[in-house]
């Protein structure tokens, strides 16, 4: 479950005074902050703590994550000239990623763990926009109207993603999950045109083709994507997130057959009473049985007012119910 | 086009000075602002200048609609006790509603004026968490975890939301629509068992059962609700409004037959290039063509950025395709 550390005090505890981007700058912490919701949580894996933007600003884009409001740019990108701003990302430029993944997979011995890297439809409307963008505006007319520098744009940024996800493979993580958190505000033919392309480049890149015996486990993650889910199994991914808009059993029949499935239980659900979390948590586990393969998980990231006792039960929950052979 | 007016000069003129929710109790401005759009554009109705949270406000709850921001709650409703400060909306209470549709129904000659209330779910939203939000969590914390609560708000909303239409359907309305704009964030499950009661109570008083010569065509709209069509329209629409995210060929696949759809261009298409949009105002009027009926409209809002001119444009070449026998 992503961003369960947001929940945790002893997350807030080690990231006091400290800004989001410097946290995801500093090898140690990373990797505290990592392993903070495995010693509470029996989850299956680990999530690297990191930030979509992290590969933005080691290629020296001026993005910083304000409190509240999320990461914004100071000079946004609109033009050709712009784009000389991003460079591909070099190991070099991420140091503390290749040392703090490193550090994790000895930490975590047999458990795996999953890279991140940002999709290129949410860091282009962030760097077109600016910051957070309620219509995306900005970025579709760019993309309707500049069809040129849209796809210049997106190949960079999917030569940035792939640079970074390789990085984490080639340092140990043992699967990879992109996340391409508002891809969902584009409609399926713009998706097949404008997206779609640089998101099979970035998954073709980490797949057994191109890495051979390090070829791992491709995730891809949208929010409100029930339209776009075929289309982002036809894009390399092997397991398909989904959230809670759409239950699994009719995204199932929306994917092609050989993909998994991860989600989806509304992370809301979890401020609810036990016995509502319970029954909601069942459901997602039987329809998830209806795909070819499941990983439970939210339907998005952990609300920060979640109780960590909460989610430790639910984690509980889920390894009984998954052990149960369906009656 | 709802919101056209917003990106309209003499809009923004009359508008000076005055805050939202005043302007939406004064007739002369409700009846200017109306009309502003129809003497621009060749449309074949218009729709009420009114807010959602207006009704709200007339039965006294303190709510003001800050610029930048949205609908703001002083007093958040939370408890139980809270419910009593929603007390029946009466037609006295908004006497200028009554005026500027009367007024209205006589400046438009023949032409169909639209009613307007917000669909309980999204005003729900906005009172307990008391002001717009991105998650809608403590909403859904309550619908969860409080269900009696939940239906006995979602009661009051819908009632106030039937008195609201009722006083613009007796001044002339020739239609109404229902704004249920966030009710995309739920799931169909959800929608069904904690949504789908009110708003049906809500289409069955407006429908021919209750207002017999005075039933009136029903519009239901929100957004991000590819899931939900079918269910919105069992709720009772005649027409379903659909977003831009879900192709309407596919919309039409998803509700039953004897329904209408209205959309869906995404507003951003209207900030790219003439082309661009000609191309895909026909492929919206020719996915429509598989439907019941189709009303043409934008997939929410019109951008307050867009060419009043574009938008003239758009409106000629939707007559001009419309009158076009398809090959």
């Amino acid at each position: 479950m992503r961003q369960a550390g947001r929940s945790l005090p002893e997350y807030r505890k080690v990231r006091e005074g400290i800004p989001m981007l410097e946290s995801c700058t500093r090898p140690e912490l990373i990797t505290e902050i990592t392993l903070q919701p495995l010693r509470r949580f029996d989850v299956d894996a680990a999530i690297l703590f990191s930030d979509i933007v992290v590969p933005l600003r080691a290629v020296g884009i001026d993005v910083d994550i304000k409190a509240g409001i999320g990461p914004v740019i100071e000079t946004p990108v609109r033009s050709a000239r712009d784009l000389e701003r991003l460079r591909p990302l070099e190991p070099d430029d991420v140091p503390y990623v290749t040392e703090a993944v490193g550090a994790l997979v000895t930490e975590l011995g047999g458990r795996p763990l999953i890279g991140f890297a940002g999709g290129p439809f949410t860091l282009a409307s962030y760097l077109v926009e600016g910051g957070p963008s309620k219509n995306h505006d900005k970025t579709k007319a760019l993309m309707y109207g500049h069809p040129e520098l849209w796809h210049a744009l997106l190949g960079r940024l999917a030569g940035i993603a792939i640079s970074f996800l390789r990085i984490q493979v080639s340092a140990g993580a043992a699967a990879i999950q992109l996340f391409d958190s508002w891809v969902g505000a584009v409609s399926p033919d713009d998706y097949r045109h404008a997206i779609l392309p640089h998101t099979k480049r970035i998954f073709a890149a980490l797949g057994s083709h191109a890495l051979g015996d390090d070829s791992v486990p491709r995730i891809h993650f949208g929010v409100g994507t029930g339209e776009l889910l075929g289309l982002m199994g036809e894009a390399g991914a092997d397991v398909v997130g989904v959230d809670w808009r759409i239950p699994l059993d009719e995204a199932v029949r929306r994917v092609e057959p050989g993909k998994a499935l991860q989600g989806n239980l509304d992370p809301s659900i979890l401020l609810a009473p036990w016995e509502v979390i319970e029954e909601r948590a069942k459901d997602v586990i039987a329809r998830g049985r209806t795909a070819e393969g499941h990983v439970f998980n939210l339907g998005h990231g952990v609300l920060p007012e979640t109780d960590p006792g909460v989610l430790a039960r639910l984690t509980d929950l889920v390894h009984a119910e998954s052990a149960r052979t369906p009656a």
